[in-house]
């Protein structure tokens, strides 16, 4: 088991109804989305052709940005707030369906971006699944 | 000026049609709320009362951590993308607003929290009139 | 290849004579710290007894400031500079092994202590080992 | 006074021996920091000459990192720890010693360089001052 999820298990309180396996994943996909990002936005930076990768630096870092954030948010159980909590999925996702899509389109060029995208790609899931099983 | 307007005014690209007034205004609501918000919940897990003040400190955690994010995606201006930036002000005007109420309900008892509900209640609103001059 | 081993990977130029198990399993580790401290923090919240546990609350999230600063850190590669890699293991190392006396004392007590102090362990023996290796 | 000032002013237990003014400039120099290098590396990043600002760029991200941290860890007095409070301002006077010296190599060319070299070298020394004050 991940120390995330040891820690969500041991968590002294009641959960509610959240799915603790959708919210173990995403809380997963967050923090590894975070560092792939900030590692990409690094590797676009040593590119010769770092004047063609501005925009997947930007957004790299936006993204990893938001990816940190979500993650403590999704971190919290004590006074958990469904309103906050879907507002901060939502901005991830859009980060990450942003990052995702720019990244995707340097993949067969730079190995980093299709790394950076997939972790993109899974972490965007990770939002929208557990935005739905919010309820 | 302060350092936040000035990077503003160096930055070497053209701005878009951004209100460039509101967006140090929230640039700067950003760096401030999250401030208060960790010394808010700090001071909070100091007080005798701390077993009272369990949503109060996760909630201030929460708006740190959105308004951080939130402040570094507003310093960037590089591969702009309104989507993005809407989504994650959305996030902190709602982060701030649960954060201000939260804190209001304890403001007559505690001075941090009246001080960090008005750092609150600032950002909220700092974002929302940002939001609104995206068009 | 976890994520980070593989962004690592396809870094585009030279990593010098960095040790690469190292530099994989102390990012990792600060990841993981810095989320199990989020999470530690928030279950010391949640406790009956949660009026004992303020310092153990404190020093979580001040690791988990840390570690997630380190993380990015350790994340770049371009521009590399050994001192300030140095100075921020130092701090890190400290933070963890704050952290990790800290939740030691309540390992017994509290489950999410015991896990978290096992993540600061990781990370403050892997910090340490990082810095050891840079000569 | 300024919202870490009031913060600051409000907290409700005793603060120990710290030097109260240079603890409260040396949170605001961090807040003020981190935002202009994170500015900066962005307009690094939308400059003609991006290829030559990839090590400005890198030193002002880490910077950034380390001055939110930093700032962070200040803004927390319960359960205080010198030693850890130490290393961190250690590692966030590196930082800001190498953004400081990195950007000042680019100031008369770049504006935003030489500002945020101004607020880098205001936030050294302010963790400096605070380092000696904490005896």
């Amino acid at each position: 088991m991940s120390a995330a999820a040891q820690m969500l298990e041991t968590y002294p309180q009641d959960l509610g109804g959240i799915d603790r396996e959708k919210l173990v994943a995403c809380i997963e996909a967050c923090l590894e989305c975070a560092q792939a990002c900030t590692a990409c936005a690094d590797a676009c930076l040593a590119e010769d052709m770092v004047a063609d990768l501005r925009t997947c630096i930007r957004t790299n870092l936006d993204c990893a940005d938001v990816c940190e954030a979500t993650g403590r948010v999704l971190s919290r159980h004590t006074g958990y707030d469904a309103n906050l909590t879907r507002a901060v999925l939502e901005a991830c996702a859009a980060a990450c369906k942003a990052c995702g899509d720019e990244c995707s389109g340097h993949a067969e060029m730079h190995e980093h971006c299709r790394v950076c995208a997939e972790s993109c790609r899974r972490c965007e899931q990770a939002c929208r699944e557990l935005i739905s099983s919010l309820g």
